[in-house]
């Protein structure tokens, strides 16, 4: 068993270290592992992202624990949601979306039993005082169905925008990572000998077979060219469009920044279309 | 058993990979849980705080280990702590000096014995040499008098300042979070209906019950107004005064970084005065 | 049994935490630690000092994953390597030098069989597709001759300079870490009362004994004065040479950032002379 925490606490103060303290005390011997403490504040759909990307790699049966939050103390509820990618452990703010997307939730519960919470749960701190807890009780067995009762109307961000027209392909920019690759709602992308199979995860359209060298990807009103299958098929400083490890189609720069450089953000649109 | 480290050293290096490493080696199996490697370099008080808000959520014979240690090579001494919040590992400068006008020492010893140290102790780098071995050893029950001699008069900080006078209650800035929340030396706070409840933590004076509507909070010259109970009732981008997750007012800026706004460092007075 | 993992990965997206989760999917219940993630984007010659330092304190049977891997995606090996200081798993890119110098492999294979990588490999996240599996499975008693054909001339970074000419010493900045020291090839020294020993740890020269109030050192043009005990020798604010927790000769500043006061980088040469 193994609890996943992904957070904005950042790692300066002493707040992750408390709510692994409160998991420790009530699961004691469970692995207790960080996808990121990172997410910018209050960054719901980044940790939407984050969470998506990096929860498939989990064991299926892991307790995965998410606090972004900026409705804390307000009446958004707390939740806990069963799927096939783990129990998710959170507050009700569309943190989920993207994960029920591809993995529907089977049982979702507000997290109400005061025996699973802290005895005095503070206005600012429910990760320490209320998912910490759950995600701990949950761990050691016991079940969903014991922390409240059943939600079926968690809040749902939307999905990104992904269609087709013709011979162009639109989505958007939905997430920049560290090294400035901007990540792309076009996928999955898998090559297949010389070409690509676009087998979309955000939109109900039917596959498609591109073949790269005929087109060419736009963004923000600039031509990267082609898609490419490597950094190295571009000089360094030149920018270009590949395949990322999730499948989706991102834009980079070969030894640089390449969102910073295009001046991308969250929800700049992106466009394969024929050259 | 657990072994918490709170450090200034920051996570670019390898100094805590490499204190985790001689802990692993010592004590394989036992769990280890970072509070935080970013304390700001040499800053005893920020850590003093820091592990009197984390440590009472830890396992009671949790061991805490803690290098925060502008005093590496001097004449300092290394010490350890029984207390009931747990065995404190660190230098004598005064770091868990918090933490022991909670839960006074049962027993402090010095580091000496050569057997839980390394072979070599550099100059610079106790934690590897001393510290971490320390609490391994500690943490697979070697007994605290093994180490050394006890010790009577170790190194403590003043308290936080917080007086009553009249109508007034006068406190002190005492820590800034990443989110710019500057925290208080005034509390225990904790509403209890309509009312405040004031438990003094840094001071012997009685219990005090406050009228929230009947007060102002003032720091830096400036009012923020009645105490809050949640960031909400105040406009985004607008400051103002709550009680945060410890139980001590807390001076914050809806959606923003409410110490750099008001120009508050640690040690700034904050008042709480009859309108 | 423990894993190590040591990348330039940030902790800021999911990358780190799905490494780890695919470790722990495959040897469950083994210990992880982080050296740290935060080396400098592509940085090899960081991480391998970093390793060269960390390495030595963790437990022999240790499994050490290594990923700074600006070759990713293009025909650059995947290697592990068994030396007395652990078996070591990365890019066939040189990272794994200094340890080299110090351990020397025992056998080094190519990660060639796809038993051990995962069913689809993408082009630009070898550690989660290839380099983690690797780890984890060796971590579980897997053989590294099952992994794939030996490898007999893995890429080697040149080890750093030193060398002696009459009375001088000469060497070079090797890493600067976040205090602001600047850690130098010349070592390793050990205090001997009151003289200096040089036994060479990157040169295959004899060890001489060096009378500390008779030398200099000189960095950037400028002298350090003689080798200093402690910090505590020069004011604060002072530039100073001392000797390192590794051993090494280190130019620092007490209470500053020594390494940038001094305009110092990677590869500047640093010399000990007779006054």
């Amino acid at each position: 068993m193994l609890i996943s925490l992904t957070t904005d606490f950042g790692l300066q103060d002493g707040y992750v270290g408390t709510m692994k303290a409160v998991m420790a005390g009530i699961a004691p011997g469970v692995m207790q592992v960080d996808i990121t403490h990172e997410i910018p504040p209050q960054d719901v759909g980044a940790a939407a992202y984050v969470l998506w990307t990096s929860l498939p790699y989990f064991p299926a049966q892991s307790v995965h624990l998410v606090v972004v939050d900026p409705g804390v103390g307000t009446a958004r509820r707390a939740i806990a949601s069963q799927t096939s990618w783990g129990t998710l452990v959170g507050p009700d703010n569309g943190v989920f979306s993207y994960i029920w997307h591809a993995a529907p939730p089977q049982l979702t519960v507000a997290l109400e039993a005061p025996a699973y919470r802290r005895a005095a749960v503070s206005r600012t701190f429910h990760g320490r005082d209320i998912f910490a807890p759950a995600a701990a009780h949950m761990a050691v067995g016991v079940p969903l169905t014991a922390f409240g009762p059943e939600v079926d109307d968690p809040v749902r961000l939307p999905v990104p925008r992904m269609s087709m027209s013709g011979e162009s392909i639109h989505g958007e920019v939905i997430y920049i990572d560290r090294f400035g690759n901007a990540i792309t709602s076009i996928g999955r992308l898998v090559w297949d000998g010389r070409l690509l199979r676009l087998d979309p995860v955000f939109a109900e359209t039917e596959p498609r077979v591109i073949q790269a060298e005929l087109v060419a990807v736009r963004v923000g009103g600039r031509s990267m060219g082609t898609i490419r299958r490597t950094y190295g098929e571009v000089a360094p400083g030149e920018v270009l469009a590949l395949v990322g490890s999730e499948g989706l189609l991102e834009i980079a720069m070969h030894g640089g920044h390449g969102a910073r450089e295009l001046g991308l953000a969250v929800g700049d649109p992106v466009e394969i279309a024929a050259i």
